[in-house]
């Protein structure tokens, strides 16, 4: 059957970007890759850069982003012990995209915007 | 007074890029930005490439990129009438963020990959 000609212009979505759209596009996700890209971070170093992130919810995306292979929980056998969130190479690799959205946000964003 | 040592790895976050993250981050915003980087679309056009996204979920994002001036309405005076999307300037300066999660994606997303 011949497609119909209004589909044109219909331009399919790469399902690669759309899979990675919606994993970065998680509440708190941008955030805390922007904290771990200036290096590796305790926990509490995590919700304390982060304004209004709790406990919680940065447990859950810290979950989150170990199983997708973006971060790394690295153990040291100190006393008492140390564990820290590292960013692996393909977290490591999402620094252009980060730095892509400071850019525009530096040239199109208020210095006074407010979201809600 | 002195601030404290702990805070000496507490990078601060950019407001404006914060106010970017959650804007952008928004369900469907990427792949409604990705969709209208072709060129302008009929509200149509735009379901039709987006796999999922609802009549009304679309009319609720449109109206909020229109007022972020990202996105922009035009009535052609054609019989019928004629509506299309376009990116504004503001809106077609997010291709190097829309570009680098295609690059991010490309690299590091199994092409099989689904995301609920």
């Amino acid at each position: 059957m011949k497609p119909a000609e209004g589909n044109a212009t219909n331009h399919c979505i790469c399902p690669r970007y759309k899979y990675a759209v919606q994993l970065l596009g998680k509440r708190w996700t941008g955030l805390i890759l922007a904290t771990l890209l200036h290096g590796p971070k305790r926990f509490g170093e995590i919700t304390m850069a982060v304004e209004g992130l709790s406990d919680r919810m940065l447990s859950d995306r810290m979950r989150e982003l170990e199983g997708e292979g973006i971060v790394e929980r690295v153990v040291y056998p100190d006393i008492p012990v140390r564990v820290e969130y590292h960013l692996t190479d393909k977290g490591h690799n999402l620094e252009p995209v980060i730095e892509a959205i400071h850019q525009w946000a530096k040239q199109w964003i208020p210095s006074d915007s407010q979201i809600c």
